[in-house]
């Protein structure tokens, strides 16, 4: 019993990539990584060829003990294990080109400081329903995108655009240097998320439950508007947010 | 370390009320119980008393074999163990009354089929924040609203009004009789949830991810409607649709 609930919790051996020139070959030939796994003492060039390329094709490095990395059973690690990942991230620029080229008026999701994974997950499911064009997460502070986040998604996450970067800020560079303007939900903000024009490209970023948005992106985003409740208990879970304001937007755009 | 969990897993001890007339005595002194356990091979004019009783003050009575009611931990159980409500049940005409006395416009959600009650906690917390002055609920087929209801909740659970009744059907009648319509949620529906004026005094039912609303439910309620998505995947969360339709109600209240 003790055996099956080990390997239900741990990553599959097929799902796993193992050993230094494994990872090299795998992230240089574009397979998709979640995650690495790097015991924290090991160093060297070929250890240093992996962190480069790691940073450059955004794959998040976890440094951690050997035990943690023997306890996954496999043998000749070398101190590295990747995990392949079970999404298929995608880069934001194709992705607004592939929307603008279709025809559609782009609509993102930024998700800043949400790290719960089955949150992440019913985000996806929302957003996929109401026609958003791609979720960006950044590459640090997010769990595994994993079978839970997939289930919680309801699939949606395995159908949807997500696009991981390092940097929110420089994201939304990006989307303003494709005319796509950035829209933050924020409990004090003077409008209203209805007097917000989202018929328009626009990308809306999400804060975490406890601490909001980021400041210096807040700064960044060109309008701010909040959800009015009645009363003052004021306490929507950050899915049922996210769906609210993607109603908002989808009846804004069906409504032209 | 198992003995603590469970500690945790079980009712503690100042929750129950133990025994046949401890029972009796509870219910006819209106002490608000969660539901009954009651050995399945009881019975007596003494258990008749209970069930009745139980009937008119709508506490679900469970049957089970003895060995559940001997886990409990307690002595002198006699075949009966209630456990006593963390919720203050209210009743639906009382609610209804205050409402109106206070000047406000009711609304009310009718959960049909709803048995996860993490979904009701996070159904409760929108409600509580969107301004809905009730919650009704049947008092067969639920979960007990414990502790974690409570906490998915975020609190608004001890605070919003919760209708325990016996049958929805009665409870949309009585809705009725008071002028309040009922709408029901439902995918197929020709009205979008934006075609339906929630401006006056209305309950929205919300029906179980699977099965939705009951049939015989549906047909007497007033007006059906469907939260419209682009696409082929129509898949929203109930308590995602429950923040999406209360918002809509809430939006048509507030701009009048």
């Amino acid at each position: 019993m003790k055996n099956f609930r080990n390997q239900q919790q741990r990553p599959k051996k097929n799902t796993l990539i193992i050993g230094r020139q494994a990872i090299i070959a795998a992230l240089q030939s574009g397979k998709q990584l979640e995650r690495i796994y790097m015991q924290a003492t090991v160093h060297g060039d070929v250890i240093d060829t992996i962190k480069q390329l790691a940073e450059k094709y955004l794959v998040p490095i976890n440094k951690v003990p050997v035990e943690k990395l023997n306890s996954l059973n496999v043998s000749n690690h070398e101190g590295c294990i990747a995990v392949i990942s079970k999404i298929q991230y995608q880069n934001l620029q194709d992705v607004i080109s592939f929307v603008v080229e279709k025809g559609e008026t782009p609509l993102f999701i930024i998700l800043d400081g949400i790290t719960d994974i089955r949150n992440i997950g019913a985000i996806a499911r929302s957003a996929y329903s109401f026609g958003v064009h791609g979720i960006i997460i950044p590459d640090k502070g997010v769990g595994a995108l994993n079978e839970d986040a997939i289930i919680t998604s309801a699939g949606a996450l395995e159908k949807i655009a997500v696009c991981r970067v390092n940097s929110l800020m420089k994201a939304v560079d990006e989307l303003h240097l494709n005319g796509i303007k950035v829209f933050a939900s924020e409990m004090t903000a003077a409008k209203k998320v209805f007097e917000i024009d989202m018929k328009e490209p626009c990308a809306i970023v999400l804060g975490g439950e406890e601490h909001g948005v980021y400041p210096a992106l807040m700064k960044i985003c060109d309008e701010q508007f909040q959800i009015p409740m009645p009363g003052d208990f004021e306490s929507l879970n950050v899915s049922v947010a996210n769906g609210v304001i993607l109603y908002e937007a989808m009846k804004q755009r069906m409504l032209g």
